[in-house]
């Protein structure tokens, strides 16, 4: 594989949002520092970079003040555009947090009439999303959370956000829609707590929700990643649940504001680690970029961004595949297993035959505490794998 | 109510391990600073000081290498303690973690004989927690974790885990133990990450065991504090979910070392809802104070912790009960709400013409984002009670 | 003392900035929700409430594309309004991060014009400042950072940074303003990491300035919070060193987004060190709120929230009183301490003589290690003055 | 250059701690998984790998209670030991953390006779390092801390601080020993606050001592980590400051205990800048690895750790050299830049002249807001350098 294959196209499936390369550099501290981008505009030149689709909130590409004539103009450029650009839209989900409605919540306001609001909305927004054929749709509850816990609202806010979700199954069954939810997990920010903050928190949910069949989660690497957690770990638990509906991809110093870096950029070794978990359980939904370039960019800035996200997970996919075929690697992983036939048929399936073989048996502890499992090796292995020094 | 009622009874259902007022100041980089105490004058102790229970991991009370007449000496007398001095084993675990033979983990070992191993010393563990009247069984996990993800073994790891559940939870029932589980999770340490790490983790695995409704959450305060999360949110997810068969009292600054303060010690306002939620929803389990005294004390600092956390739990518990009745604070509750029973009525249960009529209803987004909700008024009102100037 | 005592006065020297409550409640993720208040009006309820004094960024004022005319108008009506409302600006600011100009650092750009117009900036700023009757000028340096370090700019970074203070410092003196100048930490937001990130960092940087004298720290509660630092501890060191020129309160979740949440709302016992310490070292400085009310309040929110801020600040001040004041306290203190004249002697200010003393001294380990200090007990003493049940 | 090249030699000066690779692996929750490895087998060991020299805490050589015999056997063995491997011991430092006499502090115990022991201990540990040829002298305050800080002595802490570090400097005078003493900062653990907790405190420390020149900072990687803060950031500002008089390399995630991680293992990004810089800005000092193989490990771990330390800080030197010497990143690092004699004239050494002509001229902020420094660019280039695609 030459350098040349770190060229993406649309089977690689990479998506990024209206929002992330359309960001405009505004942040709490001061103003944009880009003009806006048009859909169409931001179409042809993911098009050009070789992206597979384009996913958006209702109000990435309507206004939320729109007349029905101008979401009809608005829609129907975008769709030529996508079609002018090979593109497709695979996941589409709700602004549910710029409006100052939605400042204390949407499913989960103490407001029932924005509860009731930010349903009809979503439901406008599952009926434009359809329209555009995506075929998941996101929940990131960016506001459903919390500064001051005196407010009380805590276990009916679970409820609230269970009664909103179990609605919008049924009426996209209703509907024929036929969406695959996914559900974003996210620490804190802009809420001081968020609600169900970690993508385990996310699968715990959904074991409460009615049609949890259609539920599933959308982990970004950034958000675990403000927490401190190995996000890794938590796309590895996903994945054991069956539940890794759509995957965020972008990058995040621990322990401070949301970043949302170039993937790839920070976390060099999980991202290697996520890459390898995808490819070799065989993923097959949508990488989406959920980043944007740095303040400091231009709009050419922009596009470096855009193809730096690709182009790092290409070359971790090959890396991934280089770890797989290493023979010294491989050796270090055989050595690091002890495989044991009998003791492995005793512990899986209880019976009370089991059990008291096991109690019986007799475990050498020094000896079990004494193996060396190599990993300080195998780790430099893979930190020379990723430096290029093998 | 006088301060003489901050002084707890065994209705308090205050819980301690033998381990935590029982641990002698060692650190990673220092020599113990106290004497060990035996069991049955931590019983004595305990007893003297309104506790409901002990809590203890196979090896705190009975030695890794002890033979059977020593198994049954340690125990009688230790029996014979908790019935002189008025307490019960609520709780009961194992000690997966100290012997080198763990060192990288028990059920997740790489090494088959390990895995082995653990179940073994775990059926053992819970024999004995049965002889001494344990009904919660708590599985914390602190070796169950990596620091070299090049390992592989990550989705291993949780099918090893929950294969080691699943027998183990046959394996109570077919002894008619009747434990319930209760799934402790942690973040990191001693492990760079552990398996599991949040409570919504453990939430989001249990839906992926055998017989879920064995499986409960053991949340401990300063666990998920360690990551930065909101502890009280935490456990209100457990509570919606059920799931709350045991509960960890203590504190922690976040993002660093498990500290196991005294309880109430550093969070003040999160443990005051904490109780607040434990005591509005009615849990009537133990509260375990998995914590231990600094380092820096002596053995009548030790009983100083023991009798500061019990006591700040009592404080906080009447400010919840001041909390609640106090009109002024139950006045701006109400009025952070905004109820409305036809929108209720519309939003929850899902049918097309329910789903019509949100859709054709107008809201006043401006209204809607205008409304105060008077939240820094109410944490205001909340500090003043938590500092005693209301 | 009565509850009615939490009012403040102007002799309190309390202060906010326009940019404080003036806060629109605009965030990374949604729009404002308040309307902007006109600096007049602001010093109205300012003086209302007690306050003592208001500070400003120059854009906070006067828009930054302001023409003479105007400036004159706008800072006449302001003067005006600080008169009728018995209000002083005890200290001035430039804004150096709202501009996109700014994108990459204000004195530490890349781009020498920037750097220069930067120093134009703050030298308007400077008579402005002059002009409203400032006498401390702080420095924060929002911008002063880098995400990407591959720019390679650090070490010229600090210099720039160093010849540009050294400039201002000068062009103080000439101008006959006598400015103290407080250097305003912060790690992290907007920047991915900020220079000088904690107070310590600032001293560091003062020793290496032309008139160090000139300068001093003005560290602010959330920021060395942000980054899990003990904020009681950082202000000590800077009262050490003499260099408390100004301080900023207000509160923060450690490690995460920069939250300025009203002083005392989270982290209740290091406010209270922190109002300890104040007291007890005489600092006679404004206490400036650099916080803002939550986005999820209206007007009235508002004005909670800073009266919030003056409470809080005197029922700790209260409480560090009654600390002093309470002889169980105190006696725990007392037993803390071991004195002993001869030792001290010997250990302060070496000689030939008391070297051979100490090295000749026979020190009985185990019972320095026995001892017992007692902290567990003086802590929980503590919790129960700050519960206000004691 | 080529991959055989990264067996490091003496003359890249790196040293290990005896405590390091001597390290057990007992950490809070379990027992040592590995025997102790006496120090002349280390010293063979640690000469075979081309290491430069070993460094040690006075007790990690000589056990505290060895007689003056026990003392004179064990050093002389240990020099032989030097002396047959051609090892150097270029830096010492005293324990002052582990025995329970220093469960509160050494220097800043509450307890005078600590202090006073804590300063005997150190000269004798000072007079053991000269014998052995240390020139560098560490201290590492990790008792020096609080978790109660209603103990109050914080600022009596810093007093009795630099009382003993005046003292030393006398000492180390008196006694010809010519040391240069290498102050390093902790943020927390095992203390829940360490004093100085960070890099820029300790160089703000320095400045009130007797002798600043004598006294430098020993910034450690994992240590500044552990707060979330930037690393190389740090050690520039002490480069900055003439102050880098040793370094302690090592990895760590942030957020978390101290891990202690292989150097590079984690932060790879952050390690290639830090190597950049110490080579860019020719610092010729020891490169002390400060680290310990995972508890997983055996002794083969062990020396896999070492070796691996070593050959990653090669590699990021290569790279570092690599970066220097590539066209496309140096156009794109010259692209960063805008300079401007005349401005740098202007903004550099104020004079009245000076103040005034950049007061009269004119800036286009739209232009500087407008222009694209190339950052995204700069950085993907720099991960591709990493990744050893180009």
């Amino acid at each position: 594989m030459t350098h040349s294959s770190y060229v993406p196209t649309p089977d690689d499936k990479f998506t990024f949002g209206l929002w992330t390369v359309g960001q405009t550099g505004r942040d709490p501290f001061g103003e944009p520092t880009r003009a806006p981008l048009s859909a169409p505009y931001i179409a042809q030149k993911l098009g050009e970079l070789g992206a597979y689709g384009i996913n958006l909130h209702d109000n990435d590409l309507v206004p939320i003040d729109a007349s029905a004539a101008e979401h009809d103009r608005i829609v129907a450029e975008f769709r030529q555009a996508l079609s002018d650009h090979g593109l497709v839209v695979p996941m589409a989900t709700t602004n549910l947090f710029s409006d100052p409605a939605f400042k204390d919540g949407a499913f989960t306001s103490a407001d029932a009439r924005v509860r009731a609001y930010a349903l009809q909305k979503t439901m406008r927004s599952m009926d434009l999303g359809h329209e555009l054929g995506a075929q998941t749709y996101v929940f990131w509850g960016g506001r459903e959370g919390a500064e001051v816990d005196a407010g009380g609202k805590l276990l009916d806010a679970i409820g609230w956000f269970r009664d909103s979700l179990n609605f919008l199954a049924d009426y996209s069954e209703a509907q024929g829609y036929g969406y695959r939810f996914a559900l974003e997990p996210k620490p804190n920010e802009p809420r001081g707590d968020i609600f169900f903050p970690t993508a385990g928190s996310m699968l715990g949910f959904i074991a409460t929700l009615e049609r949890p069949e259609r539920f599933g989660v959308n982990p970004e690497f950034a958000h675990d990643t403000m927490s401190g957690l190995n996000f890794a770990h938590a796309v590895a638990q996903v994945i054991d649940a069956g539940k890794l509906f759509h995957i965020d991809l972008n990058d995040q110093k621990p322990g401070r504001f949301d970043q949302d870096l170039r993937f790839g950029s920070e976390n060099i070794k999980t991202a290697f680690f996520l890459v390898k978990l995808l490819e070799d359980t065989g993923y097959a939904g949508p990488k989406h970029f959920d980043a944007h370039a740095l303040r400091t960019e231009d709009e050419a800035g922009v596009w470096a961004f855009a193809r730096g996200c690709m182009r790092t997970y290409l070359i971790l996919r090959e890396k991934a595949r280089q770890f797989n075929a290493d023979p010294e690697i491989q050796a270090a992983l055989a050595a690091y297993r002890v495989e044991d036939a009998e003791l492995a048929d005793l512990t899986r399936g209880f019976s009370p035959q089991k059990a008291e073989a096991l109690r019986d048996r007799t475990f050498d502890r020094a000896e079990l505490g004494g193996r060396g499992p190599g990993l300080e090796h195998l780790d430099q292995l893979t930190v020379d794998l990723l430096l290029g020094t093998r």
